[in-house]
């Protein structure tokens, strides 16, 4: 089976339970994007993304990007289907009506993204990177570059790379080694390897635009001698740059996906934003990207919930001790095996899954929401509240969510049993598609590091001291599941206030950076806590749509927590 | 790099830790069997496998066994390495001699096939059957059939498959359809078709053996309607039998493996054990089999580890903490980036894993020791206690390893970033190939059910205790580890006496059944606490090459224990 997008679903986090299109009228660029406008929108992706881009999944998989001399063929239907998304305007939900976008909320294109991810991975690594593209040249590429690229990445006619990492350079980007050459003519000569390029080369569009860190000739080494290159494939006059791919590589999974090896042959490009400045032209955009994989994980663990809750309310094999225990109003009908989804071991695992992939969702739209309002809220205080969730919230998903999308996939893949090893059930290339989100676009432990070291550390811990207080706030601690909400977000909070102690401490550093892990999923149970009572705010108490996520949430995820606040505390008491 | 087997570390487990060659002397059989030869055998074991079946790893995962028109072909290099594989004894290590097999103990078995798997899991399905296979026709068979086949399977000359699974019947074997029809002279017409055939058809060896599952015109219903029947692919005349391979799966992994569907279509063959008894004469081999497949996930996760370790310390990446807190003897010279292994996430990691993999080999080489005296000692107190041992341990094993097999060698993964998600490091290979390891042999959950309900609660809990006394008396409570893990193995007696309780309520079995999984991890962690004390007491407390496995086992392991405990608690509260 396909994918099948919800819209109902989406809508019923957005609007029941965030309230999102009350929050964007106080924006005034989105005071016409009401619920019925969303709903009609999320209808539209659905219908597209049911048709025309889930069917191409298994055959993305299996077939994969081809490499010949230099040119990659994408797997049958792709650039068909790439050419309908594009110019139906799926491509640019969210940029400005000026550049020929749509001029929609981030919220939207997050729900479009995770459902895309969710119907076929591969595929959506193709216009993954416009968005971030096209933020990156409307901010800081000259009036000449815009003119020529802005509108055409804007629309997604052309699709558009981050060309960073090198063999010797993958997080540590400051060690990247590529040379830019200024010409005499305010152009630039780049020369280089670099390693990992998705849709570095493809048949999907007439021209590719790649974006390029590089060192000028005099750049001080590090991250501080890093400069932004943009050079096409094509330029505009039709000739061909020097820019090459080398090979594409065999990987787990994302088989459709052409990563591939650049070589820059003296190719001739322009700057984009102020020499030495590179990767603060790069990071702009990250908190949307990381956001964006975030949802990828959450997209591809509901992939693979739909397949498992399917085939669990079909397969049926040996009884399970509820159908024994109860009352069965026809047993002697039922001498033969039960439903799957009636084995307990089975449906914890389809419950506590689902829970994730609901808290995950509100998390998600949240933060979806919040970058909305940090960029278009006329209020700067509200615009600084939805920067600092932004901050601190986003490294936490990131990784807790793609985690979640490879370890629950792989979860859901055990509910097939033995077929769920074999290809044609389709389950086993979610969990293999899932693993590259805990890697790229900064590896998990990088998130880790990013939550304690750079947003908790930074400020000694105010902002999510304030964060805690405001979750706190929004909970009705009078139920007793409430109350349990409250006190993780204290206790987060306290070993917060024991983790800034930490840092003044000799070998703090290195404490820390072996716990930032357990600190982060710390953050993300407790945030999935809160985001629970929300759900919970918003629903009847009985609704028995909830009742298994409820019990699961309780019973088989939120433990965690204890465990990791007892790892984090054994640590700091051994200083 | 190929997996390298470490014989000195495989005896300082089996000698040093477990005292093996001493407790195997009691037995009659294994007199001679000292350590020097157990080190003489593990040394060109070694060799054998590094020097033949590692190199074909990655080959076999890429070009894969191939079908076409019935046959099946090895990938390259297959054949010639089994063919040297079985010649030099190897597949007949534990065959008795009088069958031309070695008559060697399955302490040694399970070392070689741990590296085996290790080095290469695709190949070593091929002979991965065979042991089961011998038995079962050894203790089964008829005199007719042990003349024409027991030799050729003892010495691995033919391979045999185990047909049991078919669509509708996976772990439900009560459900099979195949039917076997009684000829006039004492011979059976099999039809039917069973999948996930591993080996049902290559051209390994001139004759392939089925043991076939199936049921008779007039068998009851169930699992008590099976009976066991013997159909080769060649009779000895020469003729071909009418089995016949379908098709070969596209799997997740073990690529170089055929998974086969095999048709039975009027197919002649005898039977093995009496009628209706086919269960219990594959039931034989199970404990076995079990552990081997436990003993899959150590060499896999010891492959990714090794690989993991290796890349930890060439590749360098961004400055390290605590590289910048100590004194650096030659500080100018260090501008650069260090070694990933100096990142406190990344050292965790291999730490970690370090640990899953000697604690593992610890209680799994036990359990191989237990399977010998269960079989050989001359005292029958000896041979009921290893037993318990066996049946109360080994479903723990399968699933705690397996389990670790695959998600630890995905946090080995993580170590290389993004380069571990491409095919060529041969990283994600080893979790490829480890995922099935949870699913094949009784899937996880099925170990964990049967763990609780058909090992513990059976004799209500008595095994356990008794379990826990002895391993509780084996530990020095002076020390403060000693005493925490004395503590883990009361609070598991304790938590088991409340399942007992648990069991008799009326929903007992469904809460049971929900919090099985738990129940096995606690025991595994439990045990683990105990291999680690075997293993301290064999050391120097200061020896550097067990701090870091030390710390890793108390710091980020053995925290897990109290989380289930409260899970399991918690749910026993509610009832």
């Amino acid at each position: 089976m396909n994918y099948q997008p919800q819209a109902s679903e989406a809508i019923f986090f957005m609007e029941t339970v965030l309230n999102a299109s009350e929050r964007l009228a106080e924006l005034p660029l989105f005071q016409e994007v009401d619920a019925a406008l969303m709903m009609q929108i999320l209808e539209e992706a659905g219908k597209f993304i049911s048709d025309e881009i889930a069917p191409l999944n298994q055959t993305g998989d299996s077939e994969g990007a081809k490499f010949s001399q230099g040119q990659v063929t994408m797997p049958p239907g792709f650039a068909a289907a790439y050419q309908a998304f594009w110019r139906a305007g799926w491509a640019s939900l969210t940029a400005d009506t000026e550049d020929g976008g749509q001029g929609l909320p981030a919220l939207l294109d997050g729900v479009l993204y995770e459902w895309l991810s969710a119907a076929n991975h591969g595929w959506t690594m193709a216009p993954g990177l416009l968005h971030g593209a096209y933020e990156c040249i409307k901010h800081h590429a000259s009036d000449e570059l815009k003119t020529a690229y802005l509108s055409k990445i804007g629309s997604g006619e052309w699709l558009a790379t981050m060309c960073l990492t090198e063999p010797h350079a993958g997080s540590d980007l400051g060690s990247v080694h590529t040379k830019a050459h200024p010409t005499t003519d305010a152009q630039f000569r780049i020369n280089g390897t670099k390693i990992f390029i998705s849709g570095g080369e493809h048949d999907l569009t007439d021209n590719i635009v790649h974006l390029v860190l590089a060192r000028l000739p005099d750049a001080p080494p590090g991250p501080k001698g890093l400069s932004l290159f943009l050079v096409p494939k094509f330029y505009n006059d039709g000739t061909r740059s020097a820019v090459y791919c080398e090979r594409i590589e065999e990987k787990m999974g994302i088989h459709a996906s052409p990563t591939c090896v650049m070589r820059f042959d003296d190719a001739l490009g322009w700057m984009v934003g102020e020499a030495n400045k590179g990767l603060n032209a790069m990071f702009i955009m990250m908190n949307a990207a990381r956001l964006h994989v975030a949802l990828q994980g959450v997209g591809l663990l509901d992939a693979a919930w739909q397949k498992a809750n399917a085939y669990a309310h079909e397969r049926r094999q040996m009884r399970a001790p509820k159908a024994l225990e109860t009352q069965h109003p026809n047993k002697q009908d039922h001498q033969g095996p039960d439903l799957i989804i009636a084995h307990p071991a089975i449906r914890r695992v389809l419950d506590t899954q689902r829970a994730w992939i609901d808290t995950s969702r509100v998390l998600a739209y949240e933060t979806s929401l919040a970058l909305d309002i940090a960029k278009h809220h006329p209020d700067a205080n509200q615009r600084e509240a939805a920067n600092r969730w932004c901050a601190l919230v986003t490294p936490v998903l990131k990784s807790a969510c793609t985690d979640q999308g490879f370890h629950g996939a792989s979860e859901c893949l055990q509910v097939f049993g033995g077929h769920g090893y074999i290809r044609e059930w389709g389950i086993e290339q979610h969990v293999r598609d899932a693993r590259i989100a805990m890697i790229y676009e900064g590896t998990n432990e990088i998130q880790a590091l990013d939550l304690l070291m750079r947003k908790v550390l930074v400020d000694g811990g105010a902002n999510l001291v304030q964060l805690c207080d405001q979750l706190i706030l929004d909970i009705d601690g009078t139920e007793a599941d409430g109350a349990h909400a409250i006190t993780q977000l204290n206790q987060l909070r306290a070993i917060t206030a024991q983790a800034i102690e930490v840092a003044q401490q000799p070998t703090g550093a290195t404490t820390l950076s072996a716990i930032a892990g357990d600190y982060l999923r710390l953050t993300h149970l407790a945030l999935m806590g809160w985001a629970w009572r929300r759900i919970r705010a918003a629903i009847e108490a009985d609704d028995p749509r909830w009742t298994g996520q409820d019990q699961a949430l309780k019973s088989w995820v939120l433990p965690e927590f204890n465990m990791r606040l007892t790892i984090i505390q054994t640590q700091f008491a051994a200083l």
